[in-house]
């Protein structure tokens, strides 16, 4: 079940060609296996986008590919290679505009031009305003039949933080919380047993929350979730990463117990933010593979400002953010529009006014999620929203 | 979108018949049109269940009917009084097992009988273990083929509430709340504008409410709302019902305004529950055309005995109870186990933890709903979840 929102299927810069033998039937179904590729480059591609590509001829694939940051190639030319001589002629589906620039790696437009391939359809463009809508010139410019636009909605949400980063410089943040229907993401304080964390939601909820901290750069949280629920904050979904996720805690007065799961198995992957001057603390934390970085308070008070940490993941290139705090941080961060997309897992509890809320204090009237759509996990909903769109 | 739970299709008592033509295919398609039919009877049946019938002989319907309670004849009755001679030899689906025993109305087996009808399928027994098998038996005693399960599931959910009542006495109780996305039901008192209510749902849900109450035979609320919203509570849905809406307040010390809008509308379908002896005010309401009933005291205190005012409603026929009410009587009907169904209409909205909550304090750690299934509702989304089984 989802909305009404169906994904658009606008064909912007398509030039419907004569000699083109694939229906749109066909081009859905092999954007569709080259968006399957694509998803093999989560947790690898980062901070680039995650591409897919498909090259077929006569109904066949002759190649095939996706990007991993570490090998450089991008996925046309992973496919390209593949292919050898066979791309002559192919169509090439691809779920983001090919580059015309030289980067890392060469134009991968070029690439293709010299491989002899004669159609090239892409998902979507590069969401690079700068960029945008150059590759497939590049490739009409040499005589290749060039469309955009199939299955675009979907190929857009694969590379949702890398459009957002990519146009802005700051991460792409998705508030996940664990909610019951009565909208309480935890039982009252000190209820729980000491060390032991209450879950709200079922294993396959939890399970998925694992799949997103892989396809996180970063995941963040206040240290009052810290103090209370002494959380690892790891990627355990098994799946290979390039870069480990980021642990990030927001702890103006670090206050980060040294005992701490989270310090115990620091590896140079925990980023604490903070306001204070250095201390000794900050030396032991250090110490102990823990990176503490000191910013500006929130312009209200003692608290860290969420700009700032953002901009700083930003320049870190952290292209996206999983929030998984409590009440404070959550409302702030909503408050503050620091929210791309929420993903609120609802499970069919009922905690009662004592709990843990999802929101503290908010002045949000402007906060209306849009694109709501709604999985099941187990006996729990997803249910996903975003606040904006990160490539608009 | 809904979670795992399919319609069991679970064909108890079923004798499969060498002579049956028809496929389970056109089974299920001729007990949808047996459905939609029933879906005529809401409104209009209650006490009785909703009971669609069609008649289909050699692929062709020549009777249709669906019960009424004011016109006494049940569904099977109408559906073969307009097949008249064609009935012979046709095949009866019915919504509902049809009666053996004589009430208002002659047994509806022995004018399936008479007519000479060759096999009946039923989508589900009579809830009423003590008739429940005996229709179905007495048709197969004068060698009809009967069949029991064809959209059983679906046949079930269209008379939860007849279910409830005929095996328990009790109504089949729905809370229906619109809730924000962060568990809320209302702005902060005070700060919507005096006389307005403020809606968190979309216009699509608030019409779907309509039909829910529509649906009910009772609506009931807290002294709190009605002093808060003043809200009508009225059946707006503009369908035809054949006994008002019955407007239940939950008044314990008797504070309803003469002047609220429940008792400037009130025409004997207001119905007010308290627990002190009557008073001059007592007597006021009556003269403005409303009913009020003493009854006793819940255990721990003042308030009105939530189990006592169902029974109460139970007595005078009131086969469902739409619950929409505030924090407080949630809270209560949930925890002293009086809900059967929820039906929650969150909204992409996020009003903060100064808002008024869904459920205020509740010690229910064995509320857990099950058969959950969503639907939008323009931007909203309608959780439906059950917290028994009305047959079982």
């Amino acid at each position: 079940m989802t909305s009404a929102q169906q994904p658009d299927r606008v064909q912007a810069d398509q030039h419907p060609s004569p000699q083109s033998r694939t229906s749109l039937q066909e081009d859905e179904r092999w954007m569709v296996r080259a968006l399957q590729l694509a998803l093999s480059s989560v947790g690898l591609a980062s901070p680039n986008p995650a591409v897919g590509c498909v090259l077929v001829k006569d109904g066949t694939v002759v190649g095939e590919g996706f990007h991993a940051y570490d090998r450089l190639d991008h996925a046309e030319v992973v496919a390209l290679r593949q292919a050898g001589e066979k791309a002559r002629g192919a169509t090439a589906y691809v779920t983001l505009e090919p580059c015309c620039h030289t980067g890392r790696t060469g134009p991968c437009t070029e690439a293709l031009i010299q491989a002899g391939v004669a159609r090239v359809v892409a998902a979507t463009g590069d969401p690079n305003p700068q960029v945008s809508g150059k590759g497939l010139a590049r490739l009409r410019d040499a005589g290749i039949t060039a469309e955009e636009g199939v299955l675009r909605r979907e190929a857009q949400e694969q590379n949702d933080a890398f459009a957002r980063y990519i146009r802005t410089g700051m991460p792409f943040v998705t508030l996940k919380a664990g909610v019951s229907f009565d909208g309480r993401i935890a039982p009252p304080p000190g209820t729980a047993p000491i060390g032991r964390t209450t879950f709200i939601t079922g294993e396959e909820s939890r399970a998925e929350v694992q799949r997103m901290r892989h396809a996180a750069d970063a995941i963040m949280t206040g240290i009052h979730t810290i103090l209370n629920d002494d959380p690892l904050l790891t990627d355990r979904s098994g799946l290979a990463r390039r870069r480990p996720l980021l642990r990030v805690v927001l702890d103006s007065a670090l206050r980060l117990p040294l005992d701490s799961q989270l310090v115990r198995t620091a590896k140079d992957d925990v980023l604490i933010f903070c306001t204070i001057p250095v201390t000794d603390r900050q030396r032991a934390l250090e110490a102990m593979g823990v990176r503490v970085e000191r910013v500006e308070s929130s312009p209200e008070g003692s608290r860290v400002s969420l700009r700032r940490v953002l901009e700083r993941l930003g320049e870190m290139q952290m292209t996206s953010v999983l929030l998984e705090a409590g009440s404070q941080l959550n409302s702030s961060a909503l408050t503050e529009e620091h929210v791309d997309r929420l993903a609120l897992f609802y499970a069919p509890v009922f905690l009662g006014s004592v709990a843990v809320p999802l929101l503290g204090a908010v002045d949000a009237p402007q906060i209306h999620p849009d694109r709501i759509t709604v999985d099941a996990f187990g006996r729990d909903l997803r249910v996903l929203g975003y606040l904006r769109d990160p490539w608009l």
